[in-house]
């Protein structure tokens, strides 16, 4: 049987990292996912002004900091990336791959991928846009679609919908081999705009347009709503109150993915604010 | 005429500096009011280990981190005391002694006095107990008034409430020559329970009982809602929405003053918010 942690927390940027210092102080048994450089959006930042206490820092010296910090806490981040999030009820169970892990609470800190949406994306989400193929594969049972793959993954849920609908375009936002059903279009070309209207009709691309029922775009990472059934959204971010507990009990959220404005401070404060309710609801 | 600041700032604790230095990165005329010191709850913490980036950590040591921040930043603290804030329409008035000071928007970041309070205190607040002397006065006219003073200036007020009041007791609760209208019976003694049914009776000291038709409570800090007339409160904190708005337009508030947990973190990713909702909404 699986050890059974405190509290799982998901994202090692400043929000999972401030997260995890608080309930460790408290004495929990916390593991956190994420991985060894805590953030892209850490390290890639060329000078930071606005963290109260570093001035003039760049990203990788305020990771150094973070890194400091957390090992003299025995804090290891273990890397792996989570798909799902099940709540069993007394507990939550976190898959990654074949493997499982178990712990009582759960705090997102996953941050937000804010690559520009494609034009019109925004507006049809939910009229023919979609983030989930595999989930709403059913509702294209016979039409066409378009899916905007950014990694391998996408190739499998491109080729699930393939078995239901009359037509897949798949359109590659990476390079690479792409293993495909022989029935779908691969379509080489940058997407510029989704169109329609009550619903989508249109996927226009740099090169050319197609007619479609239906756009799916898949991204590097999975949206909460996607990595916890069931959670809670609101305007794309993670729905939560001024105690960092979503509509889930004992799941909670912090950082980026609760919403704007997106920085450091803001991340780290709400992540403190997580680590300690969860405490207090163990 | 007084200089308008587009953004004033009021406490200088990790809330109001990282409001501070949010507002400034972003161009605007900032003014910020608090001491020299930063914060007593800074320098008085003997080792923080919750902030991240600052690993065992003294207050003192943080503070001067903070120091060297905004001083980088060209910040600088005006060690003044902010008295009320009035809402003037198209901006605020400051008000310090006899001076004045004008912003078109307002950032309460006063912290929180978190002395424990009298016992019956909260039971009694408005029903005998309060904390602003001079403002209660006329409903105490020919009536018994017992006043704690924890500063110099509640013997004003003290003062102020003989000339109406029947009888008026003074408690001081710091050490020093006093200043009172001789018809003020000082008690030397330490409160320990307001009792009462309806409204206060009696106050209880470790030395002796007094019959009293009131009880003031003169802390060190005013209460928010004193400062900013008008401001609501919600379970003796300031109620803002997750920008961090109160319900005065343009006036904003972060750190322990708006909620728990009281820790420099929450504080100052609060602070940020503010910050940037203040710049967003000039
Ligand atoms: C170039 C750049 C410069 C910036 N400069 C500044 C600045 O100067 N000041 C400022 O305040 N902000 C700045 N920001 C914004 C700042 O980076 C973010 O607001 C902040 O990193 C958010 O922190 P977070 O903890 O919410 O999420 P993130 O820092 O995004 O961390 C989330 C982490 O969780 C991991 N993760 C996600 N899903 C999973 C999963 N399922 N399993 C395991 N791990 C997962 C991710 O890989 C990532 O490592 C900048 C951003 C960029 C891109
Ligand atoms: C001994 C001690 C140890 C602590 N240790 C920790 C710890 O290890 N980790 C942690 O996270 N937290 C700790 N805390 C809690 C932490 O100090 C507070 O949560 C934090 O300081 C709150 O920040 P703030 O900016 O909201 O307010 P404060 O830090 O209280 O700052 C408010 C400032 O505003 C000034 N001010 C108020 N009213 C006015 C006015 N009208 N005009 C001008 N100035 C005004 C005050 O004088 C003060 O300087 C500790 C507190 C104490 C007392």
């Amino acid at each position: 049987m699986s050890e059974r942690y405190d509290i799982a927390i998901i994202g090692s940027g400043p929000a999972g990292l401030e997260a995890a210092i608080n309930a460790k102080i408290r004495n929990k048994n916390v593991i956190i996912f994420g991985n060894k450089d805590f953030s892209p959006k850490l390290i890639k930042a060329p000078k930071i002004n606005n963290y109260l206490g570093f001035y003039n820092i760049s990203g990788k010296e305020l990771k150094n900091q973070f890194e400091n910090h957390i090992k003299n806490m025995n804090i290891n981040i273990v890397e792996e990336r989570i798909d799902a999030v099940y709540a069993m009820g007394e507990y939550f169970a976190l898959m990654v791959n074949q493997k499982m892990y178990e712990a009582t609470s759960v705090i997102l800190a996953t941050g937000i991928e804010y690559g520009k949406p494609i034009k019109g994306e925004e507006e049809f989400l939910g009229k023919g846009v979609g983030y989930c193929a595999t989930c709403d594969a059913p509702l294209y049972k016979g039409k066409i679609v378009a899916i905007i793959g950014y990694n391998k993954e996408a190739e499998h849920e491109a080729n699930y919908v393939s078995e239901l609908a009359s037509t897949v375009y798949y359109i590659p936002m990476y390079k690479g081999d792409l293993e495909l059903n022989s029935n779908i279009h691969i379509i080489n070309g940058i997407p510029k705009e989704i169109v329609g209207e009550d619903r989508v009709t249109k996927l226009i691309l740099n090169s050319e347009i197609i007619e479609t029922d239906g756009v799916f775009v898949l991204k590097d990472s999975i949206s909460p709503s996607q990595l916890v059934p069931g959670l809670e959204m609101e305007n794309g971010h993670i729905k939560v109150d001024r105690s960092m507990r979503t509509n889930i009990r004992r799941c909670y959220a912090a950082g980026d993915c609760v919403g704007k404005p997106y920085q450091y401070m803001k991340a780290a404060g709400e992540g403190q604010i997580a680590g300690l309710t969860a405490v207090d609801e163990l």
